[in-house]
């Protein structure tokens, strides 16, 4: 086997992340809440020695205009938690990450719930941190205004403390069950917190024994400068969203960069891109699986991300013409670009650039096999990244696609487990259980 | 078949509710987190037929002096949401009762957490509403003093209100989910809630369909004034605290009154009290293995449980005397006096009053199968209640005596079903589906 190997997430919504996708020819449109078809993915992807299944979440339904909404599964699914604890009961080795925000959540309940997970699943938990930055979650959560981006990186910072402070509540070996002499636990071996910090007073201890895997495996996904120090400090995986090779090898080198000056080994931190991938017999036949999946893409939503990604009406542009130049606006420039840039590159018309827009416009890979795997390994062997959170174009034949032909041929080529080597997530992802921050 | 029929709940703890029990012969004294235990119990109880499996639960270690913690198995075990979920996939009919609290919760998260249960386990989720008594809870939340009690009844009635509103935000039919057209669900079907009260700010909607059941089933356990309103109002099952049929019969009476005055038909709100069971071949032996429970609980703990009741220190007493005469204090009377009478009733030595109040002192039923039955149908059929919520005294034997023993005598006396008519929680407590408020 090749010294570097791929770590695989897969990044799950029940019906893929792609709007367009419960559309799709032999697709589940009802998988949303339909157990059965979440169970033979999860079932299917450990067959497949997936590192992680990696739970999507909101906190909030409108999040685009009714309009594009409508048209959408994305908007309604089970929540991470119950979700994960079931699948954790018909697995028996994939990890399973839950999203869980550091703005809308308390931390006792969230150190108790991951904790818990371990333990119901024998140390297969991770938490993805988010600071959640959909306004329209704050309105579920009674605050009409959405906290400052910097002020809810230092109060995840404090969450973060309290949650691993919380976890670390008992030792490993304090509860030591002497029925002769009645001792439950060793009281010596229990920690009380008495955390009082800026943004939370939580006495602790927790009511929950130290997970199987000492904590639970620290999930982010920040970009931002903020972001990034955080995760370089507490992260463990980050789900990265790099366009293309070139910002992901910046992106891998900064962040590794920061792990050296923290004193950290740079093998405790994963950086796994999410990429969208699509496999065919030929490269063609991808990109047309690809082409016929946008146009699933409902007009309406579509124009509708297009034009919230200009700035710009797009709804009076010939949709079968190239895109006109468009006037700059004080909307975000940096998506205003990436559009323009995307239409240009793929000659795309501006009906199919809405529907790129308005299904999945970020780092994809579309081939074969072969194709794919060449690039997934020069994203390897160059330090573009540890491995990818992949996401499936439709299910279950995208699943299916991946499972049955990408993966066989990763491990040909030695770059990706042909068996699980250990029992925890900590063990497929090569990361160090934490030592009690209070015992020894 | 009778025409009143009992319904059966077990109110869990992995290792039993009494203090001793993990001392038992026989007993899993590693149950809190070994699913493998957990997992054989609600497959037996499913076996028996009973309603429910309904997870105890609190959210804080230090509700007792660390003398009495130390020797008790009742301070840790998986959390409920994710427990029950993972039950979920290893049990198909048997009920799934989640306590949360609306004093330490939000109830967007509550809401969407049931909602997902419900769906998961094909309509058995049921919502034991909490307004958490216990102070200690509070410091793990960042609350230095106690909400006042009627206050937190306010509050829990509002939460109740926002989270069935939640419930309702789609439509039964919502999702139409038409292929061809690209329109998933009908946005004329969805509610936006704009909750603004008192407590709450949430506008919804709720980012899952709605519930299997509509609502999960709601459960509430208060017996004040405000409490048993707050019940009659608004639940579905009580988890009553009878110590006697008398009373029993009291609490019944009065709460039923409160339905028929709300127009509410008696049968929708089902009163279960909580009951614990020890069987035997004769009742001195049921008698003889409760003893030897009771003399399990370590004398230390025991001691300060009875000093608490007495609101006075119990170490200086003879523990092989009588209790001794007390003088009155400004702690709760009521618990001493239930206390002195008691120890009169039972003729208990100072060391077996306070084993019996360190591990369970409530309403137990202590004889044959047949004894037992008789009990319990006399409440039934004395109108003390619907049923119960059973309480085993040790596991697994406790459970295993009442699943081999007591239920076939209570389904051969008609009195308890042979096999669920139903699917749901709802089919099987005979509870209407609720309407949704805000559509036809």
């Amino acid at each position: 086997m090749a010294s570097r190997q791929l770590h695989l997430g897969a990044f799950m919504r029940p019906t893929s992340l792609h709007t367009g996708a419960w559309r799709y020819p032999g697709a589940f449109p009802d998988s949303n809440f339909n157990l059965a078809h979440l169970t033979a993915f999860a079932q299917r992807l450990e067959a497949a020695k997936f590192d992680a299944f990696f739970m999507a979440d909101h906190l909030a339904v409108l999040n685009m205009p009714v309009e594009a909404l409508k048209r959408s599964h994305t908007v309604t699914s089970f929540e991470p938690f119950t979700l994960l604890s079931t699948l954790a009961a018909v697995t028996e080795r994939i990890g399973l990450i839950a999203t869980a925000s550091t703005t809308f959540e308390a931390p006792y309940h969230v150190a108790r719930r991951f904790a818990s997970l371990d333990h119901l699943s024998g140390g297969r938990a991770g938490w993805n941190i988010v600071t959640t930055s959909n306004p329209d979650a704050a309105l579920n959560f009674g605050l009409d205004e959405h906290m400052e981006h910097d002020e809810r990186y230092v109060r995840a910072r404090e969450f973060y403390d309290v949650v691993t402070g919380l976890w670390d509540s008992f030792a490993d070996d304090a509860f030591c069950r002497d029925v002769a002499s009645g001792l439950y636990f060793d009281p010596e071996r229990l920690h009380v917190l008495n955390h009082k910090g800026t943004y939370f007073s939580v006495r602790g201890p927790l009511n929950i024994a130290r997970p199987v895997q000492g904590w639970p495996v620290v999930v982010q996904a920040g970009a931002s400068e903020a972001g990034r120090q955080l995760a370089a400090e507490t992260a463990e995986v980050i789900f990265a969203a790099a366009p293309d090779l070139a910002s992901g090898r910046a992106f891998y080198a900064d962040v590794k960069g920061r792990l050296d000056r923290l004193g950290r080994p740079r093998g405790h931190l994963k950086i796994l891109p999410g990429a969208f991938v699509v496999v065919g017999d030929t490269v063609q036949e991808a990109r047309e699986k690809r082409a016929r999946l946008d146009s699933l893409v409902h007009e309406e939503s579509a124009i509708a991300a297009l034009s919230i990604a200009l700035g710009h009406d797009a709804s009076r542009f010939d949709p079968n013409g190239p895109l006109p130049d468009i006037p700059e606006t004080n909307d975000s420039r940096s998506a205003r670009e990436r559009a323009i840039e995307l239409a240009r590159r793929e000659g795309l018309t501006v009906r199919q650039l809405a529907q790129r827009l308005g299904g999945y416009a970020g780092l994809a890979f579309v081939g074969t096999p072969s194709s794919i795997a060449d690039e997934m390994q020069e994203w390897l062997e160059s330090e573009g990244s540890d491995g990818f959170n992949i996401m499936f174009p439709f299910l279950p034949a995208g699943l299916d696609d991946v499972v049955d032909r990408l993966v066989p041929e990763l491990q040909r080529r030695g770059i990706f487990r042909r068996d699980y080597a250990g029992t925890t997530l900590r063990d497929h992802l090569g990361l160090p259980r934490p030592p009690n921050q209070f015992f020894r």
